[in-house]
């Protein structure tokens, strides 16, 4: 997907929402156990009540990979499932030498149709440049995650007083086009900042709803004049309600969002 | 596996050689290529070749998830052959916020019967903590990579002189009992600095053979009185011929390189 295309999606839709399906075989609604494959069934519904509500869907491998094979067919299964014109996200952190992801690349890029995947910074440009070959793929890096160990080394300060995550940012952005980044909601005092670095990327922001998160603070310190902003929310959603109308109760929490963006998406004349 | 355990088959063995199975299905020898499963075809003749010369597998996760369902389903028969007393190690390099990885935990360490996993840094300590809650199960944590791309933030200096990877160290070690770290061989210069901060810690250090590493300047700054190594190899190991005879001629490279570890370990009184 072009950076235009997702762009026109925002617009059609009047939403910047990511739906995180981290779906966890032992928090689904009882009643699909019944299912052959209760999780691809989950996904299912959740996607048929959200589809026109969101501009994204991002699937939580961990969630796939700790059922094996099983959880593997689930996830295969869900991907081919999202319309065309949803932008899907592999959130799976990976990241090796070269050759190693070379071979992450095609999993998530070629066995599987994702547009984009998460990317841990850490082993540098070698690790992130194989996926950046593929064009109009994306590399979602991390930069300032939403979770408490993110302060442990992200904001470390470097001999010429720059952060961790800023170096990140500034050192990473020459290696490609298609590249956009993590910053967690729960940070979002410092997206000014970030914007300072990078006034056009898109910014993956996780951490509305569950993890605290405040929408209004995300808009108004890093939303630009393409938008710029994909928010995610996971489990605010999909486990809104775990009874016989599950899915219809995760829409209605979508919709309550996507009414948020809607204002702000007019409030910054975007639509 | 405890670590008097793996110093046991250190001891018995006369080797600390970890054998890398980056198993590519395009570069196996083709007469495999008939087989139902040839990639582990392909592993179980290099386990039967090898696995009275190396202390532990490595199975590099990218090579398998590159391949979707099938590849899982190699992985998983792969790791039920590997004899049980010899150290399994999911090279996958995962890392996320805590229930997340809590969720990859259960698929490395529970789905299938890993002794150990390595792991990125970034996200910090509850993004490792989940893993160091199984007993006798180790977290290897990146620190100092052989890539060139290793470069490009891990040696960074911040306010107190400290280089990042010193810093995850120092950090990271007091998060639990049971962690190791990886240290590229190609960074052999470093590894009297490391020792300094972390005397009793294992190390696995990959990079030695296809990557240009050399095993006597990692042994020379590396090795403690408990061994501490475990040095990996997997392209010049697996990769040795692609003829009928391949395993063979991939146990010739492993006992080449086991015999120098016999002699390193009587050196240094271990045996």
């Amino acid at each position: 997907m072009t950076p235009k295309q997702l762009y026109n999606q925002i617009c059609k839709k009047q939403s910047f929402l990511c739906i995180g399906l981290d779906t966890d075989i032992k928090k689904i609604p009882k009643h699909l156990l019944g299912f052959k494959d209760p999780v691809f069934e989950f996904n299912k519904r959740i996607i048929d009540a959200t589809k026109d509500l969101c501009v994204a869907y991002k699937p939580n491998i961990a969630f796939y990979e700790s059922r094996g094979i099983d959880g593997w067919i689930s996830l295969e299964k869900t991907i081919d499932y999202i319309p065309k014109d949803i932008f899907k996200i592999a959130d799976a952190k990976r990241g090796d030498i070269g050759n190693t992801s070379k071979m992450y690349a095609q999993a998530f890029f070629e066995k599987m149709n994702f547009d984009a995947i998460t990317l841990a910074p850490y082993m540098g440009s070698d690790s992130i440049k194989p996926f950046l070959e593929y064009k109009n793929k994306w590399s979602i890096i991390l930069a300032l995650t939403s979770n408490t160990g993110g302060l442990d080394f992200q904001l470390l300060v470097d001999e010429n007083k720059n952060k961790l995550y800023q170096k990140i940012i500034s050192v990473s952005k020459s290696w490609g086009d298609n590249i956009m980044y993590v910053i967690g909601a729960t940070r979002a005092e410092i997206l000014k900042d970030i914007r300072s670095i990078i006034p056009d990327h898109f910014l993956l922001v996780p951490g509305v709803g569950a993890q605290g998160g405040n929408l209004d603070a995300v808009v108004s310190n890093g939303m630009n004049k393409k938008c710029g902003l994909l928010i995610n929310s996971s489990r605010s959603i999909i486990y809104a309600s775990s009874n016989k109308n599950f899915d219809n109760d995760a829409r209605l929490q979508a919709l309550n969002i996507q009414k948020q963006m809607q204002n702000h998406l007019v409030k910054k004349n975007i639509i």
